[in-house]
């Protein structure tokens, strides 16, 4: 059964010359049926190592037997990889105005449950996917062509969500600032964390708040509640999205990539999206957190900071975060301060430059953390 | 009757250097009774005419017989004026993070019911002005002490609403990017735009967005919505608040200054916060929009730009607003391409810079607007 | 006689996408004998107007009989167009280490000498022009073949130069930051000043300081002087490089723009690269100075300024030249400082943001400057 | 003998709020004679190592005797420390107009030669040494007292400087990008480089390109060579002058600047400028360079790079380098590229991010390095 790459280029913006700015995606399919799986990487610009991981899927999939299809978008951003501010990439938010490039997704909760009452109990699981997910790309072709036009994270987002939208299985690539590897994974699909490679599990609600991942299961997730309580039976779509944190931005590293990519694989094999036995979840202990107790410490003062506390470490309430250096007061005893744990925490990223403002995000961490077996 | 200025200075922050920031207070009353006016200005760094206006304010009020107290707060933003990026004030947004300096302000509406499930028939307005003052004053300090601590931003709208929240009248002195001068004004004082020599009015709704004006009023006009329902009378409090927009950004006028200084102390007067009689606002055609009218017209396609259309300009649907240079077809009739005005609109301000993408904001519009009188 | 237009692009960089930026080339000539003529624009991001002006040259120039050949290369820098920071152009430097785009151009008077030993009495000034052009382009290219590579403002500026060594007539447009139109003409060409509708003419010296007018005019001078004093007889090349500012950065403007492009029209005609008589040199006042004496005034303390001055007044020593606020004294004497003109003085630009640090270039003025006929 | 600190702070600048920024100074003396030694960090805002390192120092030498004194200035450029650009600090140049914050220093060889030439072969070393000494502070005071004003960077500059250049050792402390521990040394001063505990040592010849260690010891180098021309006899005046580079920017670590404080401290009792034994350079292996053979290897293609060399690692001419990832090309096999190493080097550090336009200065190295013993 041979395997098919295509190549093709969108355009998602154009730039201040009138170029457009293309981003390249990779379909790979055979004749077999399976879900429709959606993966992209680097919507924001300096969190780079998701595109070695599809650098090292392409290169998989491409000797693998595959069921359905699968679409791989790479550098989904090409304005945000490519605003430089001094050495570093400002890739998080649009330069011109703050906003975040991961926020302007769609999503439309009473479209929803308009939607979800127009099914009859004889409509078959099949039948009401592919009305919903029509209805859910008419509803952002829509949007799109309003006619006083629409901001420029919003027109990216909108671009990938019409093709991420007619997906089964959308993945989200994704870097903290100095991170370790994490995933937010949707209440109901908690029992997939093992599928995954990752150490750390974020649980999210059925809340939407911009991103990809949200405005992804949302939908399916609300849709399926308003259809199980109507017809007292329960409606299962097989719809799953995540957001991956490939550990740290600014990062490429080839190596880390393809274990990355075996981490992806493996899910994909479990969800018989390939036909292969060859990837396995990595036999690790894992935590999880309940995404109201992933919190974020912010810095009362600002300074030249050491994070002694290191991602994914295990910290105990009292004990050492950070220590702040203060250059006015070395000839005494505030020359160093301490930054204390305010409970037993992990923390699972931190700030990423030495220097800070009051106010600025420290660490974020797990809290009231336990156990994924 | 003397008038006396104070001078204080409050820490807003700490730069990575361990120093406070520090923003100046001025202070200007009397024994006589009167309003508590609260002023600030530049919470946007690069919105700095605003300070100028201060400047004014402080020398004529220092000649007149204040009734009450009037607090100003020039350059309240000092990390935001500070943040170069090439010649210009990066002063919209937290560098680090993207983060809107003027949506951090607190408001609770929650709160505000609970807060009128307490009020009794008896109390007088002026008991529950004084009892709602100190409620909110005591929520913003507690929402100051977080154990996690609170974003640079929050911190800083934080610790001026501290201050704010104690006042009956709150002006926010901004600047659009290149733009008419405009005011935000809360619909239930629409009949005060008379009392400013503003041209252009736009109409906001009881609607909490984070900014210091919505922050300001919505708390009471829910409070007087509530007490007005359950005790069949209607509840005064004599708040106002008002965003007013002087002129474009990154421009210093002096002489402009004292026309807008006058501007204010025309409305202090008729508020009768000082005794005089000289200031009168201007006999000026006023214009006025509702904030849903008030639309952004975003570019479809990326360029360099001349806006055709001024600031306060009449423009008829079909009018060209802009005109978009195509460096790549200087050899073809699309060359230069023209942006349309979808409708009748009054552009109120346009984008600063000539180098546009696609999906930047181009000009902000009155459409369907009124004349006020 | 027909009028042949060709348009290409040449790639000056890739981007972190590894995607090339490519620059528009416009060549416009005929079968007709003349000079080869290179007009580039934008090479610093914000400086647009140029574009315009080429735009409008494009549409002239098809109409007319060209004698020669002539280069048309707007936006000739797509890296600094590009880079926003904040809703400007960041576009005067690498945003990656602060190289000023317009300082890596090449020049070795060394070489230079070499050449002009090689030269013997029996030379035509054509057969010398021919060689030194071939030698000087072949040295371009050597030094764009270093192994170790080349620094990005370097590169884009030699592969924009291997291109304008071969002309006889260099245009570079540019902007100041508020500016008036101003020239940069060498001091030899000084007779050439008024065959361009500028008001205000810098004469400056055979010394190499890395931009593109220098780069083309240094080798010819230096080539000039040397074979001058070598043979005793005089050697003119008729080689002319000038950089020419548009008045302000960050405007778009049409209508000035075809008149900008109709100054340069006046001199392409005088120097009979095209056949017509119908653009003539404005009939206006111009105001020459010496380099040495085109003086940049810097700020000795930080605050908000308003420039008093603007761009072509003329100033006498002790006027007023700029008015500073300074936001922590509004309650004294200290609330707005005077900066006075240290001579009589012409302002020819002014910074572009009212908020400065200590340090910072206000202004830069035309001192004991003169007449021009 | 006890030992004094005094602490005190000078203004560097004024920021766009009117407020002076400033730099704190600790002196460490006591009554025995010794040299005048001068500490900086931080030149660069985001190179903030050296700040620990004299958070360590001054917490040595308060227990220490101390000969002479020792001025300690950490967090010499609060401007540069401030600027922030999404999360990190854009400390190397003045985010304003590109300015390298360390290239304004004063030399001027033809004074230091006016200079050398009213010495008198009776003059004693120490008589010549405070009378150029004090030649030195007096044309810097008058460089900053320009009637038209200086540029900040300069003025920043030449403040440190004039504490700077009354010192005879002086010891710039900086950071790399991503870096190993290396040091420049003049030359002449060669022999000192096993005083100090670091592996890479770049000698430095006697030209000024405008950073303070070239500014401290370019006059003495000029004055001694002119003296013992002129006299027939060598004139040792015993001035020195190091950059030290303390790993990579953006990291603070208290560990390692305990260590970094230990070899300074080694070398100060070296140099007899504190009473101790307990300091001693550390026993490695030490690898040497001339200035002309430190490379600069520029990338020719845009795209995402892992560094697979690291900092200090020995690396054979057509090693691997970096790995260039292509997203537009990761069906075929230009998906990845491999950059390689020209000759046999050293790389002694590298970009910081993973994100690269052509140019990109990729890494500096060590060709044609030796043993230092």
């Amino acid at each position: 059964m041979p395997t098919t790459i295509t190549k093709s280029h969108i355009s998602v913006a154009q730039n201040a010359s009138g170029r457009h700015l293309n981003v390249p995606i990779y379909e790979i399919s055979s004749q077999l049926d399976g879900p429709h799986v959606y993966i992209q990487s680097s919507i924001h610009g300096s969190e780079v190592q998701g595109n070695v991981v599809i650098y090292h899927l392409v290169r998989a999939l491409k000797e693998l037997t595959i069921h359905g299809k699968i679409t791989l978008v790479p550098n989904c951003n090409p304005v945000g990889t490519n605003i430089k501010a001094g050495e570093y990439t400002l890739g998080r938010f649009d330069p011109v105005n703050g906003t975040n490039w991961n926020r302007g997704y769609y999503y439309d909760e009473e479209a929803v449950i308009d939607f979800a009452d127009t099914v009859t109990a004889q409509d078959s699981i099949e039948d009401i996917r592919r009305a919903f997910k029509a209805q859910t790309l008419s509803q952002i072709q829509q949007k799109q062509q309003q006619p006083w036009g629409l901001g420029l994270a919003q027109q990216l987002n909108l671009t990938l969500q019409s093709i991420a939208c007619q997906a089964d299985i959308v993945l989200d690539l994704h870097n903290g600032p100095v991170s370790s590897r994490h995933i937010y994974i949707p209440e109901y699909l908690a029992h997939q964390a093992t599928q995954f490679s990752m150490p750390h599990v974020i649980l999210i609600p059925n809340h939407f708040a911009g991103a990809l991942d949200e405005a992804s299961f949302c939908p399916w997730w609300t849709l399926s509640e308003h259809l199980t309580t109507r017809f007292g039976r329960p409606y299962y779509f097989n719809i799953e999205a995540y957001t991956l944190e490939m550990g740290s931005q600014e990062i490429i590293d080839f190596a880390d990539g393809e274990t990355d990519a075996s981490s992806i694989l493996a899910y994909l094999q479990h969800k018989q999206c390939i036909a292969t036995v060859d990837y396995q979840p990595q036999d690790i202990k894992r935590v999880g957190v309940y995404l109201k107790d992933y919190k974020t410490l912010f810095t009362d003062f600002g300074g030249m900071v050491e994070y002694t506390a290191k991602p994914g470490q295990q910290i105990k309430q009292g004990d050492t975060l950070a220590k702040v250096l203060n250059i006015d007061d070395l000839d005494n005893q505030y020359g160093a301060q301490i930054i204390q744990a305010p409970c037993d925490l992990i923390p699972i990223l931190h700030f990423p430059s030495a220097s800070v403002l009051s106010g600025t995000q420290l660490y974020k961490c797990f809290t009231r953390y336990f156990d994924i077996d």
